[in-house]
């Protein structure tokens, strides 16, 4: 290990060279390599092939990822300028056609450029700068107001389960579902976590164990099927995850096996926590059974990291990407305004109107 | 493909050669490979290497083998002989230090041999040969047992879950976990399996799948954290899990991930049963709690197929080989004499005085 991850950006911009700089995580946990992109290609592929993942970092990397390219464009009128913003735009919110953050973001860029088309297009690119560096400065206050919430709930020891990946990695800085463990390692507390594996994909073994040992945090990987011993054998105090999504009654879709995690949760009576920034809520689904789940290849299964056959030819596989855990299993939201609990639907609604 | 698997012996004698014949699971599923074992220390290494590993298996492959072995010795009068007859024995069942069926295998034999001292060394080694084919032929009647009780839970075209391997190929023949799978589909009966692949050693993904397809049965492979979505599609009308031992209360010791399996099937109301040949209820163990659980080298979660490291350098791992399943959860034990629930304490104490 080179030095704490944590003092690395997930996703950050270089402002002398006006690049995109970002960890890449397909070669973690055996290398950390920090890629600066400039090229509008390079960008999008690399949100097409996880080099950054996880909701909060994809948004921050397309917002400045648009704001580096729409800074290269070399145009003197808007007319001029916005047809090639727009197009880099569209291209890049193709990246990953179902993430949420990525349009979000974008469009929040492209709006800058809109309500200012009437200044000079050099002014257009600083303000566009402007918006990238808020937009990754409010994924950092978010998360780091996560944590304050979710270190309110746990007490210096404690045992934490959390499955996937929800950390700095998956954010710009501290992560959602660990920032709290992160945060109160700043403050000198000490968390056991327990992390799952998180097949097919491993992100748990490859990026949440990577970066909570950066972090000098007391780490024990385990397979995904050994959450029940653990949580069995007292060594769990509270689970925290993330989220892709959460409907408006407070059913959260996150990666797949973690309403199982839920379910072991309700069982052995150990709270279950969902980290969720409010950009995570969607108010147009009513309930999680609207939520469509993706499904991915059946390789990652079948195929061990597409190097060796782990399956006979002629089995079928079920691969879904997520899962949806029912409200009556979360304990509590967590969200950047606070800690909302059931009935969700209230709870919810509030917060937006608060 | 080459051929139904189900019409290969996992564990055989061949008579003519006087030869351990067994199926190499390590080439599993890629490679169908008989082996004809002859020699002791290639007896031993097949179990220690899981060349050929279950329960039932195991202890199948050991009285054969201590037979084959014991048929080679070239001794006149039965001290001679008895001393290295025990000496084969004794080294055999040093290579699985905590399979309960191995011993108790190699015991019968040896009570054979001793109780026959005083006829000639060749007849001893006839009822050696009678007894070790006896073994295996009473194995194979109490897997179909095991299996026609199954039958009788579920209806045609139901869908089932299972965990780890308890098929054929951890038994003589159709296994426990899954004969009725099995028995259903020599009549003509369709069930839809679901397989945990049941990290970290893959057995689902590499043995159950592999047996199951061949037999030309409708198979699924999922990953472990998969099984909560699979029962909430409601695609699983009955769990089905073997085990490796029971306690006089009814806990169940099996694969690490079936007490997990065990609690989302009480969550969403599937029955949960496990399938145990009486053999395997141990009435000197009062309680779960009471049963030691292995723990094995982290390597296997952290490496893939100890050829690609997937998690950082530093990180702990928890790799417990089984967990317990509480009695609680288990909708029925299904053994070779019948069918029996809670309260288990009484229904066990009957099963060993019916």
């Amino acid at each position: 290990m080179p030095q704490n991850i944590m003092n690395y950006a997930t996703v950050d911009l270089d402002a002398e060279k006006n690049a995109l700089l970002i960890i890449d995580q397909t070669k973690l946990p055996n290398e950390v390599e920090i890629l600066a992109l400039t090229e509008l290609e390079d960008i999008w592929n690399a949100i097409y092939t996880l080099q950054v993942r996880g909701a909060p970092a994809i948004g921050v990397a397309a917002a400045i990822g648009v704001y580096v390219v729409a800074n290269a464009i070399d145009a003197y009128d808007f007319g001029e300028f916005y047809i090639l913003f727009k197009e880099s735009k569209d291209y890049l919110a193709s990246s990953r056609p179902t993430a949420v953050n990525l349009f979000w973001a974008l469009d929040r860029m492209e709006r800058v450029a809109l309500e200012n088309q009437s200044k000079p297009v050099a002014e257009i690119k600083n303000l566009l700068r402007d918006e990238a560096i808020k937009i990754r400065e409010e994924d950092i206050r978010v998360c780091k107001s996560i944590g304050e919430y979710g270190l309110s709930l746990i007490r210096d020891g404690d045992g934490i389960l959390t499955h996937c990946n929800a950390g700095q990695l998956a954010t710009a800085k501290y992560g959602t579902a660990l920032a709290p463990v992160h945060l109160g390692r700043e403050r000198g507390l000490n968390f056991k976590v327990y992390t799952d594996e998180t097949r097919p994909l491993l992100q748990g073994a490859r990026l949440s164990a990577f970066e909570l040992v950066s972090d000098g945090i007391d780490t024990t990987l385990i397979c995904d099927n050994m959450a029940s011993q653990v949580m069995k054998n007292g060594w769990v105090q509270a689970v925290f995850v993330g989220c892709d999504r959460v409907a408006a009654n407070g059913d959260a879709c996150n990666k797949i096996g973690t309403s199982g995690v839920a379910i072991l949760a309700k069982y052995y009576n150990i709270p279950f926590y969902v980290c969720a920034p409010t950009s995570t809520i969607d108010m147009n689904i009513k309930k999680g059974s609207d939520i469509p789940i993706e499904e991915r290849s059946g390789r990652e299964i079948t195929d061990l990291w597409y190097e060796k056959r782990m399956a006979p030819d002629g089995v079928k596989v079920y691969n879904p990407a997520f899962d949806v855990t029912d409200n009556a299993l979360i304990t509590a939201i967590i969200t950047e305004y606070g800690i909302i609990r059931a009935p969700y639907i209230e709870s919810i609604d509030k917060i937006f109107k608060r």
